[in-house]
């Protein structure tokens, strides 16, 4: 039998991907909301899915026994109750990142997930959705570049001024920007690493150039760097990405390890080959290049499976906390000075 | 008339490079003396340079009048008491780097530089002689990126373990991996922030592959983050350059702006373009390639100059002592955990 999901909340554009990316996966989209915040998502969505059910009333999709999964883009804030209701009503929940901005938020998913044993999980896009970073993975357990030594992450994002939300100018709406894109890194090196602890050695959240937004105190700049029993990881996220690039950011991750060293190129490689995921592999044995655009994930059939058979191959409930802790305690140390 | 130096101290094969430098510069060899613990540095030395005065009389050096400056690679750690001899007997000294390991030589190169009056130089390779450096800091300074936000540097370099001396495995004598191939960040940063002071964020110092080396205390990985009033600056720097690699290491430097960023390959493109010393520019209009091999840099011409006009144009004395004085900091720093 088909799975069906509810879109609850497009508020955020990444509300495309999700629901493209679980049509795909063999889903079938049972309705989505039609009120948000942003009505440019709303023109888009609309656009993107003409021939999905529009539902005005949002406990229609909440109250339908038949829908198993909530997804939900909704301001960042107020993903975690939305979620926690979802879950209380049956619901599974696939999430937009961030899925959790404050601990009480957390705590209280984590509880909701205990108590209903339905899934809370966060679509970390920056590696589900990535096949270079996939390919990096494979070859590091491979033994490719011997033992980790480090991570380093660089994810540059376009700010967009004119067409970004009220709520994505306020840390307490948006989430922090280690939470809202830090998030994508940690993921990354908890997966890359097989651990789900790691110590916050370094947390930094700077407001660089409020010229360049609409609030003083916008988080343009963030960093940390963190460190568990495989390795150390630095992790730089920003809204810094410039008009002439060709693409919303120049992603970057270098993956050091004892006997080689990897680099990916995820937007674009400037200048150079066409398209993103591109990945570069130097060992002891040669430097090669491996092109990953097109390349199948499968992380969201992956999960499309976890819905039907309650296992956990995509990405464990604990992992998925993880991230959003780590993230947190990120937080605090930064804004703790 | 032209300039004399000695070289004394062939124990680092950088020596190789200084002396050439020095003599395209417009400076004469005056001699060099031939003991070493390094014999794969005297037979190189010996080869690249037959018509140099080849002198096994050390003081013959010291005590010539007609000779201006010394050059010395000796061990790391012998450099501040062989500067504070040469410069108490009237003469200029240029250091490879590190010239200084420890702060009680650092005290004790600046009260011989106060007490004599003479430059105690330490030639930071890693941009005296890269022109893609200095075109970044060029169009950094004509406002190509906009305002600075941050620095990121990675500098990986090959261990070579069967031509290294014993002195390169004990940072006693080599100086901590921040002091030796950190210094060349430190020393970009404050050059291109035009300042001198910064806050030592983090830093860290690991031994990760005992196995590679001979000591089981090999400090194989530093990190640092830099901070001052002009931007952030993170710093890596290691010793795992895999055999697969077509140059010592791939050196990288990304500056990011509030209007655009520069990335920097200064030894290799990945697979790409021949050669070294590769600019990307990326702002608000394009982004360009630059190729900066075979540009002038001028640092060594600038440093005969201050030779004789007793000016600081290649570089003042106290950016100099900043350097020493914020790797030591830094190695502190991280020594204390």
């Amino acid at each position: 039998m088909t799975q069906r999901f509810a879109v609850i909340g497009i508020d955020h554009r990444h509300v495309y991907e999700l629901t493209q990316y679980l049509i795909d996966a063999g889903l079938e989209c049972a309705g989505w909301w039609n009120v948000t915040t942003n009505p440019h998502v709303l023109e888009g969505f609309r656009r993107r899915f003409p021939h999905l059910p529009e539902v005005a009333e949002r406990e229609r999709l909440m109250d339908d026994q038949g829908i198993g999964l909530v997804v939900t883009a909704a301001i960042p804030s107020e993903r975690a109750a939305l979620a926690i209701e979802a879950m209380r009503r049956g619901k599974d929940v696939l999430a937009d990142k961030p899925g959790i901005t404050t601990r009480a938020d957390l705590a209280a998913v984590q509880a909701a997930v205990a108590e209903t044993r339905r899934k809370f999980t966060v679509a970390f896009g920056d590696r589900w959705a990535s096949p270079a970073s996939a390919r990096a993975r494979e070859l590091v357990q491979a033994g490719a570049i011997g033992r980790l030594v480090s991570t380093t992450g660089m994810s540059p994002h376009r700010m967009n001024r004119q067409t970004r939300p009220d709520w994505f100018w306020d840390a307490r709406t948006n989430g922090s920007i280690l939470v809202d894109i830090g998030c994508h890194q940690i993921d990354s090196f908890l997966h890359l690493t097989g651990r789900e602890e790691a110590e916050i050695v370094h947390a930094a959240i700077r407001s660089v150039a409020p010229e360049r937004t609409p609030v003083a105190d916008f988080q343009d700049w963030g960093e940390m760097i963190l460190r568990n029993d495989v390795c150390t990881a630095t992790m730089q996220m920003h809204w810094f990405t410039p008009d002439g690039l060709a693409d919303w950011g120049d992603g970057r991750a270098f993956i050091w390890g004892t006997e080689g060293f990897i680099e990916l190129r995820k937007n674009l490689d400037l200048l150079g080959r066409d398209g993103g995921q591109h990945l570069f592999l130097t060992n002891n044995a040669k430097t090669e290049y491996i092109a990953c655009a097109g390349q199948k994930v499968g992380t969201f059939r992956a999960f499309a499976a976890d819905l039907r058979d309650r296992t956990e191959t995509a990405m464990t409930q604990s992992h998925c906390f993880a991230v959003c802790r780590l993230a947190l305690e990120a937080e605090e140390r930064a804004l703790a000075g």
